[in-house]
């Protein structure tokens, strides 16, 4: 019997761990595969042949990992496309006894699994590659939302509510703005509207136009002396330039280093004299790893996800595929969970937009049928084990 | 039978409405006062006599309030000290009919609850003034810890030990920089050590020296791959100045504007060529008034100090007092929680700060004894009642 290999990539989230969980408490429930071994750093390490056997975990171990935000793994930014990091995986693969590969990640690791499937299949190569959905841009193709984003969005709300009401406690004249991440997509900005506490709503999907918005700020201060402004960080100009864009240098994949649109509005508001002062509060990374606003039903799909993506791969044809998450109709007409699966290469490295008919005109926010849709996915709150106050987390393997 | 005045002032915490739940509820079991009136917006509208009737809140009401982060009442920033200011307030008690005032507040609210006091007494009134503290800040005179600081500081530890199994992910050489919220006191900051994540900490009580700083970051650096800072928005140099002094008006108050220390430490350590980037995440507001990590510890505490303020003051001569509360020792040698009261007067506009004995050199955090102070305080998760996704909470008394 042959060993299997995960390995995360891309950004955290809350629950990119509970789809690796799935995946190994999949196996020691139906052992597929011998050994499950763990790809420390992403691609990176795993091209290093840093493996970590996971095959054994404790289900009071399991129960921890499904719990604790961040990749226990490890991460990279790593730009995985030439022939020898090909060439290099599979020899790794040959030399672990690895026949079957599971890829927990983002847009560009789809395309990974992609590019492996068919690079193996060129070659006649004995080895599968799998991919496992997570992101908390929820920009992937296809699927009707991605493991993470559900609780980025639980925690963005939670903290636009409770900031919301600090503000609101206040009567001097100032304008709150909130940044999310989200990149080119506006879905995490866009689910904080689920709190109603929102008074205009800065997206990557429409051209920001500096006189409009000004415009409604100063509405909002003079019909209700109050005005809470969320922005997503990938908020651009109609030629395409971030507001954040400030000379600061992309990383090595040649994303742009986000982060700094609710500044740029901040300077807009004041410059404009429309308030003395104006609030920043930039999320960041609190969003989209915290595990003490997770949502239940976001952590019950990604470990399910993980469990599901093991059970397909007993069919030996399964290859180059992804599983995801479709939106079903329980039998009392709520939301269902239906888990399917697609070719990898049908959503490789295409960006999902926020849909510009749920977006109202003039920064206005969202439309009921955008918050119909946000609304189920940030349902439920899981019972963290805690330990001293804090949730118990697994110690990263890729630290030990 | 005279009525009371219930008001908020100063920043808001996520329990300050825990203290007003139990003003309202004590009174329910204990009517000493006809009704409990609420002050809105601090004392600003309280001498506008803005007053909200909470008397008769239901159960359901109160179990909401008291998981309600911020100021139901809102609360203002407005410098109460003058004779004109303090005879409009007496009018107000006496339009209304009301004998006694709580005031839940920091610092200054309980300079003005010694200072009303002696206004009274030189005029004979027969008007009672009551303080019962809150701050997230922990910086209050004479008590074991603040009502607030406890939520604050659970918030704090778990952002902080989330974003950094966030930044442990990578491998990519940055440093990471939390700012955590306190004023000129280091509580807030140093209570994140807790978590284990911190490997140099920057606090208000010891005067900064870059070069020193520089030197640790150097060699957490070479040692590690890593390092993490945590610093205090109130971190100053040996003049006194903020780091994060950038030219920023002083508010009404005279407090300075603070936030930004993070940021000049970013600066300071790419300029030195540390690293080429440095991620900068300031907690600002998300810290003092969020649910979603309270302690219950604290929140007990906060709401029984509201029944505590209120029973006491069943005896005439209570006034001019603060209620606090004392460390004690449980008959199981743990943490155990004893109410006592003092003079407004002893403990008026004195800023305690972090003990310097708690304090490790060369910014590496703190000492087990300031770990085992910490340690009970933030124990505890309450049951919330969540509605859609998010805690259930008051809708303001003052937005209505």
């Amino acid at each position: 019997m042959a060993n299997c290999l995960v390995a995360q990539s891309g950004g955290p989230t809350a629950v990119i761990n509970a789809s690796l969980a799935g995946v190994i408490r999949a196996n020691q429930l139906n052992p597929l595969y011998d050994r499950v071994l763990g790809g420390l750093h992403g691609i990176e390490g795993t091209l290093a042949g840093n493996l970590f056997d996971l095959t054994d975990l404790s289900g009071r171990e399991i129960e921890v990992l499904k719990q604790t935000p961040s990749c226990a793994l490890g991460t990279c930014r790593y730009k995985f496309s030439d022939e020898a990091d090909f060439q290099r995986l599979i020899d790794v693969m040959d030399e672990n006894d690895i026949s079957t590969m599971f890829y927990i990640g983002g847009n560009g690791s789809m395309s990974t699994v992609a590019a492996m499937t068919a690079w193996a299949a060129e070659r006649n190569l004995d080895k599968r590659f799998i991919g496992i959905p997570k992101t908390v841009d929820n920009d992937l193709g296809l699927m009707d939302h991605c493991p993470g984003f559900a609780s980025a969005a639980k925690v963005a709300c939670e903290i636009t509510h409770a900031t919301r009401m600090d503000y609101d406690a206040y009567t001097r004249p100032e304008v709150f703005v909130l940044e999310t991440m989200g990149r080119d997509a506006g879905w995490l900005a866009a689910s904080t509207c689920l709190t109603g506490d929102v008074d205009l709503l800065v997206l990557p999907e429409v051209d920001f136009r500096r006189s409009i918005f000004l415009e409604q700020v100063r509405a909002k201060m003079e019909q209700q002396g109050s005005c809470y402004v969320v922005v997503s960080e990938g908020a651009r100009w109609y030629d395409g330039t971030y507001l954040s864009a400030n000379g600061k240098a992309a990383d090595g994949l040649g994303h742009a280093m986000l982060g700094g649109a609710a500044g740029r509005l901040k300077s807009m508001i004041v410059e404009a004299g429309i308030v003395p002062r104006c609030v920043v509060q930039d999320l960041s990374r609190v969003a989209r790893s915290s595990n003490f606003a997770m949502s239940l039903v976001d952590l019950e799909e990604s470990y399910d996800l993980g469990v599901s993506a093991h059970m397909r791969s007993a069919k030996p044809e399964f290859t180059g595929q992804v599983v995801g998450i479709r939106r079903g109709q329980g039998s009392d007409g709520g939301y269902n969970t239906e888990f399917f699966a697609c070719p990898a290469a049908d959503l490789a490295n295409f960006v999902r937009p926020f849909p510009s008919e749920w977006i109202l005109p003039n920064y206005q926010g969202v439309s009921d049928k955008a918050l119909d849709y946000f609304r189920p996915l940030i349902q439920g709150e899981p019972k963290l084990i805690c330990e001293n106050g804090i949730p118990l987390t697994m110690h990263p393997f890729n630290r030990r």
